[in-house]
């Protein structure tokens, strides 16, 4: 299987997903985003979270610029994109639209830890078989 | 320490836990009913998950019945009391209110489990040194 | 179209649904009985939630008895069912299966109001016109 | 009363606010600082969401960068400081700490818009009554 770098997510807006704004509360577009990066992760063929899995992949930042809201039952795609794959790290950006208009811009760093005892997490080099099934989105 | 069988949390509504209708998602109750659970937990001492405890507390049934909505900023209370506990199951009723007037009445049923390998769980009687430490609400 | 009385919706498990426990916190299951609900309407050709509707459908009494886990990119589904069709309330059975296994079983009533000045909600009946798309499930 | 600048909020982690990698979910943080902005601004003697007010307060851009996971049951701080008020837009920063140890830096601007018939919304000026209230924390 050639190395993919980006991955369009097709979704509806719930209705638990939106506040007393009417409109879907700004912190769900981080679970979109993130919904979208394990779709990308199985299209490669893997998970990136396996039970008992020696490594783990928790954020280091995340970030969304609002540009148009959305509402209850609206369909939208969310665009993920790998910008950088480094020795520890990959940053992705993310793009919101629906109905042919931006909605929101996003962008996610993760870090490959080892999980030690009790919890720890340290940095480690993402494993060779992972990094090659992934490339910058061209 | 006597044993306990109730726990008053207060709390605020707020308002990533509203939707679209301008009030409390119906699915927030049960998050507000385990708040106060683990509030009676940790007034009887001890906290209902340990990081690599032996022992869980999975949650076999839990309801609501819905009088009066809930709304941004609004102020509550949710009483729950332990109205049973056997040998394997703890069960709990819980009363929400808001400014004198019942908002909605919960209850919830959980079973001890033993954790095995590969996250399997198998029920398993209360420790003692568990059970001694709550007692049905009067 | 002829009146429809069931769905089934079919779904993955966001790693977002999970809790430290390792499986999908219990209440994220009445968000998909929800999601189940609103995927009905839609397929009876209307939705639940019409902005500036003049009627609303909050749910008076939901509840779920569980009985295996279900864990992160598990897929599931959802089938939903119409138990009772009333002047002014709807009944819906939900089971929810994965790989051939029974994980939970929900009910939930939604109660027709119209909604009135400063956020009040009075119980009305459900419009014939909405009545005449659903049926008890046979 | 004086115009304020920043507020602190203290907080204990919820079960619910967890995933299966056993920490706080990285959307969660992003709760947490919009608790604390309505804090804020309860503290300066307002209300950011009253209901059927003209005015609203979408949110236009929000980050975090992570340094430290929080676990269920950590009491952890969350500072948040008005950083610019602009003609039409707050921007904030917040600082969530725990134990001593800073575990996760956020950043939030929004802007004040009137809202219009069909949930629309047009960027306005800051009411001077509301901008009075608050401040550049010093």
């Amino acid at each position: 299987m050639a190395a993919i770098g980006e991955y369009r997510l097709h979704r509806r807006v719930n209705f638990y997903e939106t506040d007393a704004a009417g409109i879907v509360h700004f912190s769900t577009f981080f679970r979109y985003m993130e919904e979208a990066e394990h779709a990308l992760w199985r299209a490669a063929g893997i998970t990136i979270a396996e039970r008992n899995a020696a490594i783990g992949w928790p954020r280091v930042g995340a970030s969304f610029e609002y540009f148009r809201p959305l509402r209850f039952e609206e369909e939208f795609e969310a665009l993920i994109r790998i910008v950088e794959i480094g020795e520890k790290k990959i940053r992705y950006s993310c793009l919101l639209s629906s109905a042919g208009e931006k909605v929101a811009v996003g962008a996610m760093s993760i870090v490959c830890v080892a999980k030690g005892p009790n919890g720890t997490m340290k940095s480690t080099p993402i494993p060779a078989n992972i990094a090659s099934l992934f490339q910058v989105a061209t």
